[in-house]
């Protein structure tokens, strides 16, 4: 007997990665950034203002949207606040998807994508990649309510062009959710093509590439149409006041941005050469990780390197068995991981 | 053409109480406390590690749970934390809620339970309470998933006692959540009621009792596998680490709270009593709120308050016409209140 829904009580929930305790693992498992965040957020927490706290926030977070508005070139009105990049993609899913609306998205991907179509009841429809991680064509071919691209994708760190994703949108008669939690370390990003397609949906997140995952803030960019539909069905305060109030300090601080991710991406490509010497098959990663391809199943490497006091993210499934997702740290971890793999005899 | 399902694009979504930029305004429209947070709140905030914005938070907010299974009596694994009491009502309507299986509520209440009905698209079935605001002996009988009672209930402030809600408990095949956002006002809560029944859920909010409105935090208080079944569908990292690091600051300082809830009383009591002289019929309050019933419409007091700076809550509801749902101000707000009637000539 239980209380719940079918679909709930057979659900396994998503695993999200290790979080451990002990300050000394090198964490290179979660995808976050291993800088601090810009001293402005530091600041607006010093000197918050207790009324912040006892009345309720901006139900909208007006100030946020301004400021990140002027900083993409589109109207706040274009912007939805919400608590961290999941919380618009679960919103997504329930304002679009249904028994008989599909979710489609390309695989391996993002594993929470399967977790919310299981929780809304819909239908998830899932269309691998070619070995390149290119678009593949059936996507436009789903008739899902809702398809969601992870651009740059995780785990593989690859990323399709743009002008793909715009033909993909114009083919497609439902929306297309761009998950752009990995963009800020890429070349290009698609919020441009807000301007043209009415059903294109854009996901930003600050846990990356701003440092702030503790924070929970992201935020989603399209047609105020679309963003009028999501805001009635978000908790009418979704986002509070000091994530508000910090995250418009964080996006707004871009010089310190800048810096941050032209460090990360300087050792990611280090990173990359380190572990391809190693005889690891490294595709060149547009995010904050990379996906390291070994010779066979990669589940012993994975745990050896944990009793060493590193994590990295290993998967168990047949596309992902024989690969590490492998956070770029600061110079001196990514330099204690390649040392201990040297260590391992390679 | 939309993109939404029908329920979705149809909804009108739930307007939340104003929130005007004039920091002059007397606002006694939206519940906040009139007092700030505990100071400890504040040292969380300006000696907030970094790092701890750096990292996802705990993804169970582990350290607050523990704190508050102390407080009240019961094992960390009974608790669930969730972005502000509104979050854990919108999982427990995704939860339990669909097409065949309905939310049942007691009216008039929390206006939110209608929206979040529609929004999951499952029937939701109306009992009035009657004048007295006894719980209606019919909500035992509709079958619902999900039955909701607001107690102390808004915009009533009137109290259901406990050992009624064990009956009704009993008596539901499905589950019963106990909204006690505004428990912290009463003399009497349900949390004793988790031992004996496997479908309570308790709802408690820190932002009335703990003047933490802007923060958004509240938590559930159940039997274990309720809990676990509802945490498998959480966002991953649903709270943040501000907040849950200002939330355990917040309930473990007890002598603050107390002294913050005895205060609010006795103007609670001040209030009622100088509303019932000008001639307001207001019944005794279990809240931080009054519920004062004009002999007519009450929309011309209502609009007269706010063109003198006064904000209380109004609805045009057939039940709600004639009322004012008051906030227990300062004393000083409360009495320019009383002044403001008067000086309209009562």
């Amino acid at each position: 007997m239980t209380y719940f829904r079918d679909n709930i009580e057979k659900l396994d929930g998503y695993v999200p990665g290790e979080q451990p305790a002990d300050a000394d693992v090198i964490k290179l498992n979660t995808n976050e950034n291993p800088y601090p965040p810009s001293p402005r957020v530091i600041d607006v927490l010093r000197n918050i203002n207790p009324e912040k706290l006892r009345k309720y926030p901006q139900p909208f977070g007006d100030e946020f949207r301004t400021a990140a508005a002027k900083i993409h070139g589109v109207s706040p009105e274009n912007i939805i606040c919400t608590n961290g990049g999941d919380e618009l993609l679960s919103l997504c899913v329930r304002a679009f998807c249904a028994a008989d609306r599909a979710l489609a998205y390309p695989v391996p991907t993002y594993s929470l994508y399967p977790v919310l179509a299981k929780i809304e009841n819909c239908p998830a429809v899932e269309i691998p990649f070619d070995e390149q991680f290119n678009l593949p064509a059936k996507l436009a071919k789903t008739h899902a309510a809702l398809t969601i691209v992870c651009n740059p994708n995780a785990p593989s760190a690859t990323f399709v062009p743009i002008n793909e994703l715009a033909s993909l949108a114009d083919e497609l008669n439902g929306v297309l959710l761009i998950d752009e939690a990995y963009a800020d370390f890429a070349e290009d990003n698609a919020i441009r093509l807000i301007k043209d397609f009415d059903n294109v949906i854009i996901l930003r997140s600050l846990s990356k590439g701003y440092s702030l995952a503790g924070l929970r803030f992201g935020y989603g960019i399209a047609d105020r149409n679309l963003i009028n539909g999501l805001i009635k069905i978000k908790d009418s305060y979704n986002a509070d006041a000091i994530a508000l109030a910090a995250a418009k300090a964080a996006v707004e601080d871009r010089r310190y941005f800048s810096d941050n991710i032209e460090k990360i991406k300087a050792e990611r490509n280090r990173l990359t050469e380190n572990l391809r010497k190693l005889g690891f098959k490294v595709a060149r990663s547009h995010t904050n990780f990379v996906q390291a391809q070994w010779r066979s199943d990669a589940q012993e490497l994975y745990e050896k390197l944990k009793s060493a006091g590193i994590l990295v993210r290993y998967w168990k499934s047949p596309q992902l068995a024989d690969k590490l997702r492998i956070t770029v740290g600061t110079a001196r971890q990514n330099d204690r991981l390649i040392e201990q793999l040297k260590n391992f005899g390679f």
